[in-house]
């Protein structure tokens, strides 16, 4: 039987339209289906026009010659500038802005033959207070967030790729409690002009994506790598695995779940050892969440002295907060960052990536909450690159239909190390679960 | 013959402060004057509150125990939020905007016993067009910009550290104009929460002052690196010199200033060879220039589409410009770049510094402009440390009061170094002019 457009791997659909084997108006089409069929019940989109995304598809498939991105659709956290469309934040600040330049990040995927099939759900100014999606597995969950659309849209195959945002843990949370693969470069790595600042020191550009190989596709056109093919399919690499200083957090299935893992990899041949945490590096959680909470006040200081009103209680409190932090706390947070960062090694060990649960289990009950960033913040400050890889259901051995996720994190710059051994635990996964 | 407090370095002045030598309030009347004096002329201020400013330094003598910043004034451009002070960024669209929170520098440098002096003034959103500011040593000619006020207040010893931001040459050339240091760390050095954006990818907060070690001074409590000393005097460096492949548009006193300064480097013995430049790296100028007007399209976005009768029609035509750069162009400019960077020995070769001229020549006659960055650009893309250094007269021979300026430049990175190669050529310069 064959598989309905939409449920097949970017890289085939790329590959399928490169050669006309498929129009960009077929798989618009079968996206816009799922659309049609899911979001009423997973809200994952802010924007979207079905009319124009048939329009574009049609005179892509007029004009041919598209770029590594041929002619696919991504959804967009509408954090980011998209010209034409509207780009309201998630914040009644920013009701009806319609920006008219591409973000970009935008520019370059549309360069790439990508175009911009709708915009996301993303929680309140890509901080915490959630917008309306829902996870696509258990609608009464959160989707995570704050890149919640993004997530939720790739999720329930109503789109293959998204865009996101992170400051602390708002691509890896939300693709773990979803089921996908959520990526973020290296620091640096995606420019982010016409992107809401958040924290100027934190915030990065990531993807999401049904697979490894997609989010690589789609990562290396933004990172302008794409030359240098991001994915290689290499031997069993060496990982250093640690459940975190937080590990009284996880819960039992997580735990039971990250175990299965950490043997999977061992048992397939992967040169494995546990991580060990000096006191430095313990502090990163206190010491990211203290950067982004400072630097957010700076980043909302018009929003919050003219318009404080439309901001929610919970982001206003944060901004207060924000201004309340020292700069002696803040300078000694970064500090820290860039001492535990100077010194990855003794984290490292000499392995190829870290591994580490994603968040502290499945997507928690209940849509006021994005869940807790705590198992993010720490890899976030030391700026590398960061993916969540989802378990299948022969791992988290899960009587739910939530989705549990593992993260491998690099050193900074180490990004095609670091998707080569998402590839190689991807495969792995797929066997265990075949 | 006792020079007045605010003619004595910095670091001088910190030492007699802490010393209880000297009182703050003593320190700030001594700048206040020098305000009194020549400020009407200069219009270096978009800001200033001489009350305020003996306050704090009352308070600051009654409560004692400041730290390496001693109590002393800091001139701040207007680009840079301070809590509770105007920060209108020198455009109408901001006239009145009058934000809670410090940026994270200016706190940074509060924190360390600094305060904010006053206000400078930007050309227009720290792009192009100029303010009021006219050049100390010449008031018909341009103090250069867009860190225009800050450089005037330094050079017209108003303030002893001034804070500026540089996206292709914004503090280098207005230093090289004026005659003080002008110091840029390395990109992601000093946070940047809190100051306009205007290129993300291009952004770096600088320092102002009279000497390198006062320039130092600031930027190690700034980068936060305050511990590690950045000036450590050093034996003579080696030095790749280049007037670059636009030499032909410097004028005839910059290129033989030039040759004499390298001509005295030698003869001081540092190693000394001409730096050579591949067809990759002349393209570095272009790309800069690509980089920044993409990116400040974007940056402006909001202003652009909703307030566009209130920039100036440059800065119109420069967002115009910005949106129509094709993204194909932008990417291959950022790689232009990254690429440069990652092959930066090619054109270091082994020295440790390179040097160049900071400017085509000194300041031009007429106030509509702020002078030409190309000499500025690549150096900036590179994304490494950069300084201003001014030469005396003994080296410039020039019968005008216009002053000339060599920088040095580093690599990403190499702030130390970069610092004690500059020391080291400061006191040479000085010793030449004895």
């Amino acid at each position: 039987m064959q598989l309905p457009l939409n449920r097949l791997p970017a890289v085939k659909l790329a590959r399928m339209l490169s050669a006309r084997e498929v129009t960009c108006e077929a798989v618009t089409h079968s996206f816009l289906d799922a659309v049609e069929q899911r979001e009423a019940e997973v809200r994952a989109f802010a924007w979207i026009d079905p009319e124009r995304a048939l329009n574009i598809a049609r005179e892509f498939d007029r004009a041919g010659g598209l770029g590594l991105l041929a002619g696919l659709p991504i959804a967009v956290k509408d954090v980011i500038d998209t010209a034409g469309i509207p780009t309201e934040c998630g914040s009644p600040i920013f009701a009806g802005r319609l920006p008219q330049a591409d973000a970009a990040c935008v520019a370059t995927a549309r360069a790439a033959g990508g175009y911009v099939f709708g915009k996301t759900v993303t929680a309140e100014m890509a901080n915490f207070t959630p917008g309306a999606t829902r996870n696509p597995h258990a609608p009464a969950h959160t989707p995570g967030g704050s890149s919640s659309g993004s997530a939720a849209a790739v999720a329930a195959r109503m789109a293959p790729f998204a865009l996101g945002t992170q400051t602390a843990g708002s691509v890896i949370r939300p693709a773990a409690f979803c089921g996908v693969v959520g990526f973020v470069p290296t620091r640096g790595a995606i420019p982010r002009a016409g992107v809401l600042q958040v924290s100027d020191t934190l915030d990065v550009v990531g993807c999401f994506a049904s697979t490894v190989e997609d989010a690589a596709l789609l990562a290396d056109v933004l990172s302008m790598r794409a030359s240098q093919g991001m994915v290689t399919k290499s031997a069993a690499p060496s990982i250093a695995w640690t459940d975190t200083p937080w590990a009284a957090q996880l819960t039992a299935s997580m735990s039971e779940a990250f175990s299965r893992v950490v043997r999977l990899c061992s048992d397939h041949g992967a040169s494995v050892r546990q991580a060990v945490w000096s006191d430095l590096f313990a502090t990163l959680v206190d010491a990211q969440r203290t950067v982004q909470v400072f630097e957010t006040a700076r980043a909302f200081t018009d929003e919050s002295d003219s318009a404080r009103e439309r901001l929610s209680a919970p982001l206003a409190a944060l901004i207060d907060e924000g201004r309340a932090i020292s700069a002696a706390r803040y300078v000694s947070a970064l500090q820290c960052g860039r001492a535990c960062a100077g010194t990855i090694d003794q984290l490292f060990g000499g392995a190829d990536v870290l591994l580490a649960p994603s968040a502290p289990g499945a997507a928690p009950h209940g849509l006021e909450s994005t869940g807790d960033p705590t198992f993010n913040r720490p890899w976030h400050l030391l700026g590398g690159p960061q993916i969540n890889i989802p378990l299948p259901r022969s791992i988290t051995h899960s009587a739910s239909d939530l989705p549990l996720g593992v993260q491998l994190v690099g050193r900074p710059g180490d990004d095609v190390r670091l998707m080569a051994a998402a590839y190689w635990l991807e495969q792995r996964l797929l066997q265990a679960s075949a």
